[in-house]
């Protein structure tokens, strides 16, 4: 596993340093990311870059690589043969619990200021746990106000990054996760969602759909950036965010996990818009 | 059981008319709670009061009495000695799932817009299910900006109205219970928070804890509504208010139990604050 971890490592950096690039391009009032590394008491750390600019109100793009001695997760459920037919194979509870653990990967969260701009979202990431290796993460696009040719190009680009068969499965994963059951809606538009493709053979998969984030999501920042917005169409965008910290706080499994687990608080919140009333 | 219902479902009815009154008189805008009634499929149903003033940014006081075929709750934990002899007695699950219940209660949060007003936060509640019932609650005070006199004044009217004993054990309690552990800290300055308070001897004690609400935080609202405050305070209390959401969105029983087992989102969030930041 050496060879792999150390070659997504280095994708994940590179990656996170390419989609910076990028949304700083966009982002032509000259605000800039601003790094901050951090350490974490159990081993290793990240990189968190924290944009507060014109175009995007708050974006967060965190790079992570930590190790430690014992894995806080227990994975839940087992694959249906669909999803074993495609690499997704759940780690039995006793292969993982408690055993050393090595994790990396990339998070990002864009909240624009016109709430014409979609919300997106993107993580990749690989774990080494005991003798188990395996990828997970996914994107969504969550438009305050959507439109059909938006969704329809994001969910076009990540058809051609995953192939008809994973895109098939994987965006009705994402369906089924970024749904806010007190809502009794989804989060957004969907995108895709993973976890546990196990070993080497996902990786040019993951990668791809990490490759897939700039295509995928620059054309609807140039196409909406522009779009005249009123008072209203704010103060409507802050109420709808309040469903993005819903989701973040009662359910996405990352998010609590990485509470609960003693994680990098200031990075987690990351996720967080910048501004929100109920 | 009969009896003790009808008179406490009557005062707490009362005791919301109260609280409303009294706040209302403190919001000399001339800005007024609205009233929205709202059944539930299940049974029973409540009344909604909510806020949006000047020196109350956003307030609400909720009055519900639901009941239902199935008590979804499952209790947790046993009474310690010195519990058991101030009332509290968890039931035992198998006394209480699945069985008929009848709930209700007052609950309050208030946003105010001056950094310098504290947030305040009661509940009081009455459950009857299958052969039990019990009361539970609690207030606390969540100063942006504390100070010492107005803590001591909150404590000192609750340690009047509950008795040392009952002060004692359930300000610790409150202490236990609004703690924010991945922030590492408590949520405000406490209060008291009590639960599984049987029958008819415990409802003195929680009529006692209603009563003291308006003597508890009215003055302390009088002595800090015209305290000035500037851009930065005001920026600093928004991105402090983020604490209040993740406490109740993260950790918050009432607040998840409510959300999954489908209670009015509405009213849920009601104690949500009307604008954060992070």
């Amino acid at each position: 596993m050496g060879t792999l971890r150390a070659e997504v490592e280095a994708h994940f950096r590179g990656l996170r340093d390419r989609i910076v690039a990028g949304l700083e391009e966009l982002e032509t009032s000259g605000k800039r990311f601003r790094r901050t590394s951090w350490q974490r008491p159990g081993g290793g750390g990240g990189e968190m870059s924290e944009l507060r600019g014109e175009l995007f109100e708050k974006g967060g793009c965190n790079f992570s690589a930590v190790s430690g001695d014992r894995y806080p997760g227990v994975p839940e459920g087992r694959a249906a043969p669909e999803d074993a037919a495609l690499g997704v194979e759940p780690p039995l509870p006793e292969e993982v619990a408690g055993k050393p653990f090595f994790a990396t990967g990339v998070s990002l969260v864009i909240h624009p200021r016109n709430p014409f701009v979609p919300v997106v979202h993107l993580n990749v990431r690989y774990l080494e746990v005991g003798d188990l290796c395996w990828f997970g993460g996914g994107t969504d696009l969550t438009p305050c106000r959507p439109f059909e040719e938006d969704t329809a190009h994001f969910h076009g680009v990540l058809k051609g990054a995953c192939g008809d068969d994973r895109y098939a499965r994987f965006s009705r994963w994402a369906k089924e996760y970024f749904f806010i059951p007190h809502r009794q809606s989804e989060r957004g538009k969907g995108g895709v969602f993973f976890d546990y493709l196990r070993g080497e053979a996902a990786w040019p998969f993951v990668r791809a759909v990490g490759d897939a984030f700039l295509p995928a999501y620059a054309p609807l920042v140039e196409r909406r950036r522009d779009t005249p917005f009123t008072e209203e169409d704010r103060a409507a965008q802050l109420r709808w965010r309040g469903r993005y910290v819903e989701f973040n706080l009662i359910y996405d499994r990352g998010t609590l996990f990485g509470l609960k687990s003693g994680g990098n608080v200031e990075a987690i919140f990351m996720s967080l818009p910048p501004l929100v009333s109920w």
